[in-house]
């Protein structure tokens, strides 16, 4: 735990909190805490800062709170990934979480096994908590807004740009690394890209007429590297890429 | 299972091979096969090609191999990674074989638990089986060779390069991103850069006497993005931002 993440709603009077759960066991008997101990604390979608450990009970610890830092910034990165089986499902959530992802679309497709959705571990409570373990991880305050899409065609024909945005789809058959498709695609259209949508199939990949449907709708196939990766090692990749390509390209458009 | 894979001794007479154990069950009970089906295979640092089922019996499954490419050739990426805890091995394993590292060193070093070293997981056995299933998935041949290194200081100071290297340690509070690693440090030194090798932290990071021996062996920081990121993400991000770089230099030079 890497950042002790707190929600909105448990704040008491502005500044103080009481932690009941896990939050204060790991407290008591990890960190054994005891009363004046400082900790680096963040509010879910809100400030961050340092708390002050007030009273160590069996039951509850509380502390008072100190803003530091502003709420952080919306991240600019969407993914859509063809849903995981359960195990791998926990790895990109957390993932996701780490690496400021801002909204996760879990889709469907051909090759997705529709049990999937049902897995006890896609309800939205046991997903918030692989989101907390991410984001304590990554010392992170925003939660990625995830959302099951158990309709391809629809939702990929339906989405909707805030922002200027490059859309992107991994695919081991593509010609282009991320770096050529920036200097091809969006660098001679000069076009002012502010956000980034990534689309990462499910193991075995997306299906022709899938990434056709993803073609339609302007999605750029990309190819991330010489392997066949599984979901969330995927997910990693592009992610690591796009930060690289984004803050190398400032200095090439100098 | 993406590549059936198989032992050089296993050969038979150049090209037959009897399959018993777990890739005969997955042969007879996943894929179903029967006589005459013809399936991708790879024998371990040897040829790749397709193997024709002969025989199919409840202990076993014979099959008759092709060749149809030669020895793959040694990747050029190592990696020095801080032992983590027993399932993030497995992970950082399998990942190592999937994204073709020629090396990986499992190193001790301040923040990392020496029971890892002592673990069930870090057998040679189990650490073999965890390369194969890292190899099956991405379609690879070559398995890493991998060693555990329980003295970090000699390890380090006695590593030789057998061929032109960047060295590289991840580290979040480097100021220069890969990019302008081998922007800043090779290309002004017009150096040939064959081959890469990578050191990860353990969870925690580095203590900071490590970094420095590690740079005073020529090791150049470099900052994979603003994370936190876990053992087997680190690995992943290093090694798919490195594809990356290595793949845009010659346009850039040209």
């Amino acid at each position: 735990m890497n950042l002790l993440l707190i929600e909105r709603h448990e704040l008491e009077s502005g500044s103080r909190v009481t932690l009941r759960d896990r939050r204060a066991d790991h407290l008591r008997k990890v960190l054994r805490v005891e009363p004046g101990r400082r900790l680096r604390i963040g509010v879910i979608n809100g400030f961050k800062g340092h708390g002050t450990v007030i009273s160590v009970d069996p039951g509850q610890v509380v502390m008072d709170l100190e803003v530091e830092e502003g709420e952080a910034p919306c991240p600019t990165v969407d993914l859509i990934v063809g849903m995981p089986r359960p195990q791998v499902l926990h790895r990109v959530l957390q993932t996701a979480a780490t690496m400021e992802v801002a909204r996760l679309d879990l889709v469907n497709a051909w090759r997705v096994e529709k049990s999937f959705f049902q897995s006890p571990s896609a309800t939205p409570e046991k997903m918030h908590r692989q989101l907390l373990l991410g984001a304590e991880q990554g010392r992170k305050t925003r939660l990625p807004d995830v959302t099951c899409r158990k309709l391809l065609v629809p939702f990929v024909r339906g989405l909707e740009d805030t922002a200027p945005t490059l859309r992107l789809i991994a695919d081991p058959g593509a010609s282009r690394t991320l770096e050529e498709v920036v200097e091809e695609v969006v660098e001679p259209s000069l076009r002012e890209v502010e956000r980034f949508v990534v689309a990462i199939g499910p193991e075995g990949g997306w299906i022709d007429r899938e990434l056709q449907t993803f073609q339609e709708e302007g999605f750029v196939p990309v190819d991330l590297g010489p392997w066949i990766l599984r979901v969330e090692n995927a997910v990693t990749a592009a992610l690591a890429q796009l930060e690289l390509v984004r803050r190398s390209r400032p200095k090439a458009q100098a």
